[in-house]
């Protein structure tokens, strides 16, 4: 017999389908009940809520023996209309098929609540949870909405690399890729590591971006997209920071500030309106479970303009705020990098709502940002949010070959493994921009989840590597 | 001036906009023309085909200077009725701005046809030529068809780690990842390297498969699928391998052998027909410069069933054949891993149609197969492709954790770092299945090319990991 799934049966009309006799299959999330009536809240997966099966005691003496919460099992049954159970439907159970037990005494998944810390313990079974179920299921709409949006708007989708020989040398936070034996590893006669014995026959890393790949990408395709992991060996045991996470680095020909910063919106704008349209259900958990402000939230970033601000006159607002009596901890003024009181007091406090900073100086901005006529700025932006900071980073890149390369010798980048990036300003050099979008951040916001290491299935980070 | 894309201009209905001035940005793929006349063929990358600019030699004779081969141009002017270029319209140029010039010294990619080899030296330049702007559109339209496919049908996206500590004792195949400097390795005090100084605290390395945490996801959300780099420390130089390639790895709860091969029949054909109604300009050149049946191909695949065949009755079938007369290289009988010529006979000579081979002699196949009841036998499905043999490999999973610890008993499969595996087994087990599909493979056979270097942006093979 055909299984329905469980969101069918909950979120769409089955009129027609009451009286019949059905088939589900799932894992069950709790059994109560008498001596003359169980019930069993079964879940499969497919949507936050359970579906309840009303089973004779004295029928399935037997099976009921077996159905404890985790367990997995098939129902068929009739359908009915539900006399109460917080569902429209239920099922009347005719036959019930045990698949998988789940032992009471060492199940770690039991009715009662777990704290988030020993659920990372067991993160190869929290995706059964109802919070993380939720959290997962809001990760794959998110990505399909991020994929959609580029299709849409005729972004290629450009899968640049992750291993790479690029920006090695002297790189401290990049992993390290090799197949040497490290009980043995090949030297020259100076006695240095010999990478040419290596898989590669150089030195490589994991990818800290895909932004320069990217650029190339953009340069002869026009508009392009990666989405891919990403990998920093930062020591930052931080609810902010992950080894190896996901990343959305879009790259645009042609596009000027404007451009970049009204993609960027709109981007934004379309990724909380595909979660509010479509997570309805997970969203409505969260927001009781975990963040009573989450949906208000997210409602409100779509229905307000994103306010455009220069660095300079960010700093003037900070200053003047300072003048009547605020107290920071970190100094202000021009030509600081803003620290994460500064960015929240402008968005949380000054405009009460997103801002997007341009005009950053230079000295704090990488060197491929386009520079402005006055010498200090680069058109650099960030896509500050309330309370998660910074969302998104991007720039206007620098076009012509001659700026760049200044840039590139006043900061003593070595450039010697980069022939090809600059190749990009040689030959038919054009305006481009782009902007990098850190996927689990983006769930932190619309999931008002607290810690990155929820957000993604099996997080990476010092001293931890599991599953 | 708002620019129009070209694949705007060529592929919509565009008549409303005859006789306005529109502006289009793009490079320049040819310049010729004569005294009074020249004209421009502009590129953009939204499509394959270029539009044309006519331009008065008088009125720019500067700019065309600087109009070579490769240079960046954005141009003004007038949208008419073409009188012959072998598009519907063309533009009067009536402002042309030159971003930037491409030296036809130096500049790599002039007009003249260039090798394979050659585009993947300047791998960094390649995606601005025909073939690889076409393989690259591509490459988007069915990684979105990918998504679209599983979004549909109710699979959540589940992004499996990259970095694992699992499986990595003994595994040749495997790439290191360290942060550990290795000119100066830290040893413990038997002279072994100390991983516990290492950034995770252990051994890792780069993925192999994200299956085993798939099923995680599977057996708690129902259906999951994953979709992403995947790592190969092979030191195999063959137009067929890659150390980094893209995977799609589906994991199904409830899915038995018969809904598992259905769904490894129907998303092959979603993709196909997805490309055949999608990339209709690429496959046009694809099939006219790389490969001349390769439309009727890809519609053969859509329009004919899939062979269901068990091995036992694949080897009657090439025993058979040898009994006739028909010479193979390897020798066949019941037991063997079928050869890609036994394959090739099966697929292209014996049933001239994909063949999807079941029920495979577990000593082939891997551990976590379903064991058949006849005690030689397991669950597994390869989908056989004519031309490029084996595109998709999967299976049952074996769901009973006795049979499971059996077999991985009498493989001496270390399991050490795999408890959370076997708690699958151990907790709510249920029936599922799945398979994985070589992303490189596929577009092997979507676009006609012969080399796997060439359908991914930027290959990384022994010795070569440029850009």
């Amino acid at each position: 017999m055909q299984r329905l799934k469980i969101q069918y049966l909950l979120k769409e009309d089955v009129s027609a389908l009451i009286g019949t006799t059905i088939c589900v299959k799932g894992w069950v999330r709790t059994k109560r009940g008498n001596k003359n009536v169980a019930f069993i809240a079964l879940n499969d997966g497919s949507i936050i809520h359970n579906i309840q099966i009303v089973a004779d005691p004295a029928k399935f003496e037997e099976e009921l023996k077996h159905i404890t919460t985790g367990a997995c099992i098939g129902v068929e049954g009739k359908l009915v209309e539900s006399q109460g159970s917080g569902q429209a439907v239920e099922i009347q159970a005719e036959n019930i098929v045990i698949y998988g037990e789940a032992d009471p005494n060492t199940y770690p998944l039991q009715k009662k609540g777990h704290s988030m810390e020993f659920l990372r313990e067991i993160g190869h079974l929290r995706p059964r949870t109802n919070t993380f179920g939720a959290v997962m299921r809001m990760r794959h709409e998110m990505a399909y909405a991020i994929h959609t949006f580029f299709h849409n708007k005729g972004f290629y989708y450009f899968h640049t690399p992750l291993i790479t020989a690029s920006d090695c040398e002297g790189a401290g936070e990049m992993f390290q890729v090799t197949t040497m034996d490290l009980n043995n590893i090949p030297k020259k006669e100076d006695g240095s590591v010999d990478y040419e014995q290596d898989f590669f026959g150089k030195q490589t890393a994991l990818t800290v971006s895909g932004q320069l790949e990217g650029e190339l990408g953009a340069t002869a395709l026009g508009a392009i997209y990666t989405f891919g992991p990403t990998f920093r060996a930062e020591n930052s045991n931080t609810p902010r920071h992950l080894a190896e996470f996901w990343m959305v680095e879009p790259e645009m020909a042609f596009y000027d500030l404007d451009d970049l910063t009204a993609l960027e919106e709109e981007f934004i704008k379309f990724l909380v309106k595909w979660a509010l349209d479509n997570c309805k259900e997970d969203l409505e958990f969260l927001n009781n479970m975990i963040d009573k402000g989450l949906i208000e939230r997210l409602k409100s970033v779509i229905n307000t303009d994103f306010v455009r601000l220069p660095y300079t006159e960010g700093i003037k607002i900070l200053e003047e705020a300072v003048a009547k009596g605020h107290k920071f901890e970190f100094p202000v003024s021009w030509g600081v990098d803003l620290a994460s009181e500064h960015e929240r007091f402008l968005v949380e406090e000054h405009f009460k709502k997103p801002v997007i900073m341009i005009d950053y100086p230079k000295e704090i901005k990488a060197f491929y940002m386009k520079q402005n006529d006055d010498g200090k700025t680069v058109q650099g932006t960030d896509v500050l949010f309330p309370q998660i900071g910074e969302i998104i980073g991007g720039s206007v890149r620098e076009e012509s070959y001659d700026k760049l390369m200044t840039r590139i010798t006043e900061l003593n980048i070595p450039m010697k493994d980069m022939w090809w990036y600059l190749d990009t300003r040689r030959y038919g050099s054009c305006p481009h921009a782009g902007f990098g979008l850190g996927f689990e951040r983006l769930m932190l916001f619309v999931t008002g989840m607290a810690n990155i290491r929820d957000v993604i299935p099996f997080p990476r980070t010092p001293k931890t590597a599991e599953f």
